[in-house]
């Protein structure tokens, strides 16, 4: 257990909280107060400290998503667990509002040949963020979703590419988990970057467009 | 404030913590114990509210945000500092993953016109991710990187485009605050649907590719 500890850079403490809560499989018992671990119990402590300290997951969807990188399932499925064990929550929306947010997104899944329905595991967050851009009188912000899934159907063509070239169900299953949680991240700091290069250029030297009214704005509602 | 709270939907006992933090202006004191709150306390409320439950920001994080709208900057300038906010720390990563980490994304703004540095305030997040991938064996999840690049590109003109047609500075900071939480949360479901899609597209009625392997895989190292 120690060799373990300075193997992953993981306390001993924490990897007996893990044992205990079930999202590392127990080492081979070799005398009554010793076990042996293998390169397969790194691999697994770096998972789970990869979406812990970098993904922000419960150690109870953790222990769901393990479960769905260890249930040897047809690829498509197994995805589709990791998916939904990593998908949040979204607070409660007034019913108004919910079946707008379903209608926005129902008719983009349409025109992009997605599955979607209410009971979709991606639902309720997705319902949750229109519902709350609509909350704070920021709908305009939508204005471009139709351009955003056209762009996110490009991506996950790269997402899925990448699992492609991969060597086993195990192995695609697990690069999915991990690219659920560290692509979305990987993205958020490529597009923060392309954000910042193009404010630069619409905005150059501090200057403001000259019509740009500061403070007050007759036209306060969006 | 039994108003506001009604009309934000807000318990009063939270407003009262968000007056005391200074993530709330104080109302206008009519009486020792009565004070009038306007419709921008409102609006502030959901918009404090939206960071907290939909980002999972802090309460020290609200508050540089909500500063960084309050001051008059010029455009450019006030949504550097709305990301500096917005953007998370990483954990400690070794020297030589986070100079290989630093080198790849220099490269990659290099390219694309970005301004990018080991002082850039995205950088601590965007170097945690790929060290993170790397520590976990998954740098084949990298070799898209360019093609993110490029999307992220479309993504950001999408992004300004929408931030271009407000009337004013406020509004665009602020925009700009709820557009790069709530934005990325869209992102993320937009881009789950098209995975899902393509997912099913390429692994069809839950048949895998045939020479895939289950469990045993010789080439484990990726």
């Amino acid at each position: 257990m120690a060799e373990l500890s300075a193997e992953s850079g993981i306390p001993v403490a924490t990897i007996k909280y893990y044992l205990r809560e079930g999202l590392l499989p127990p080492g081979e018992r070799t005398s009554p107060n010793q076990a042996r671990y293998g390169e397969n119990h790194v691999q697994r402590l770096r998972l789970i400290r990869a979406m812990v300290e970098v993904g922000g997951l419960s150690v109870a969807t953790v222990r769901d998503v393990v479960a769905a990188v260890d249930a040897h399932q047809p690829t498509h499925k197994a995805l589709g667990i990791a998916q939904r064990a990593l998908t949040g929550l979204a607070a409660d929306v007034p019913p108004d509002d919910r079946e707008w947010a379903l209608e926005v997104v129902t008719e983009l899944a349409r025109k992009h040949g997605w599955q979607f329905g209410p009971n979709h595991p991606v639902a309720p967050a997705l319902v949750g963020t229109l519902c709350t851009i609509r909350a704070l009188g920021h709908v305009k912000l939508l204005d471009g979703i139709g351009d955003y899934a056209d762009l996110a159907d490009q991506v996950a063509q790269v997402d899925l590419d990448t699992l492609d070239a991969l060597p086993s169900v195990d192995r695609i299953v697990e690069a999915a988990v991990v690219g659920t949680v560290l692509g979305d991240r990987l993205f958020e700091g490529l597009r923060r970057l392309a954000q910042g290069a193009e404010s630069a250029r619409r905005y150059p030297a501090g200057l403001d467009r000259p019509e740009l009214s500061r403070g007050e704005h007759p036209e306060a509602g969006l």
